[in-house]
């Protein structure tokens, strides 16, 4: 508890958060793939080529590791949305481009939301190790920091009459709650491709909110 | 393995049915309000009052019972589709019946789709036990039917005229995919209403399919 921990920056950390990231990547890769339940921490260990004691000053367990995944993926979502809307001037053109960054998406990113929404569950059950607590309950503030995000957004464009009014709170679950729902049953490499993916669910999200889904394709102009 | 088992239907069977049911019953409540991860299997058993030997007998494990729990509730999903939508010979108003039928829950039903949603990760992890493995393939197939049944109902609706033109099989996932994101947040006894939550959701699927919102307060009528 006492060691220093390094909080990844993107790999701008040098040795140690690029090995963090590692495992971090790697873990991804096999929860996504063959599953959280299914992959053995030891296999994880071996792919990053770490032993049992190295790997433990990074996380103390497969769980543990899990909720800095989640926890990640939703800080991604909220500082994109932050970024995203800050570029655009106007309202409905930054909606459009936040909804459709949601879908611009890396194979592991794919991956990173599948294991996000498959493994949401675990993120409310208390864990008695303090770091792994720890680490869960930050994945769970993230969630309520998105939410919140989502929730502000929205009122301001129902402020500025850009949006329908509407209720907030609701609004964010079903907008990403859809999108969510996407990661449950959407493959890399299967039938669909993504852009066919974002094109659908941009549109249905715009429709959630009441506005025309055919607005979906239009090109968000940077400020 | 060689045991015959007797599968549940609604209490019609008997003691045996009776006991097996009484044990879903207790599961969903305990694996809906404290979490599957943090329910002890043992904890059931001594509420419903059968011991290990007993218990067995219907189901191997927490596992088991979960997938069985599963199965039900996608199989209640099916069969009140089929029934609501025979029972209509408005499409529309059928449509609206089925929709408004998903929020018309008892409290032991939420906490099933509570658990049904949160614990789907589980239903695409192989089981070495065959007992397991196979109330795990049925709980996968029953979604499987679900999604083509709703499939099937979206196709009859854009070819009679009554839906807008669309794919039916990513609307299904959108139909379905926002339903199942209230269960991940809505909590009975809550914030918010199971009318509100009913209205406002039954609305926006209304949207998703290209249909004004404002029609989902129309009455069912029955034929």
């Amino acid at each position: 508890m006492a060691q220093p921990r390094s909080r990844n920056r993107k790999g701008t950390r040098g040795p140690v958060g690029a090995k963090r990231q590692e495992i971090l990547d790697v873990a991804t890769d096999f929860f996504g793939r063959q599953g959280y339940e299914d992959t053995k921490w030891a296999d994880v260990a071996a792919a990053v080529g770490v032993g049992p004691t190295a790997l433990y000053h990074y996380f103390e367990s497969k769980q543990h590791c899990l909720y800095v995944i989640i926890d990640n993926a939703i800080t991604t979502f909220c500082s994109r949305l932050e970024m995203i809307t800050a570029a655009h001037d106007d309202y409905f053109e930054g909606l459009v481009a936040v909804l459709n960054d949601g879908f611009d998406l890396t194979e592991r990113e794919v991956l990173r939301n599948r294991v996000t929404v498959a493994e949401q569950g675990l993120v409310s059950v208390h864990r008695s190790s303090p770091r792994e607590e720890e680490a869960r309950e930050a994945a769970r503030a993230r969630t309520r920091d998105l939410e919140y995000a989502w929730g502000m957004f929205l009122s301001r464009g129902m402020a500025q009459g850009s949006l329908p009014e509407g209720d907030p709170k609701l609004l964010t679950h079903a907008i990403l709650g859809l999108y969510n729902s996407v990661w449950h049953w959407y493959r890399p490499g299967g039938t669909w491709k993504l852009d066919d993916i974002r094109a659908f669910f941009v549109g249905k999200q715009l429709a959630i909110l009441g506005l025309d889904p055919a607005l979906a394709e239009r090109p968000a102009v940077t400020s």
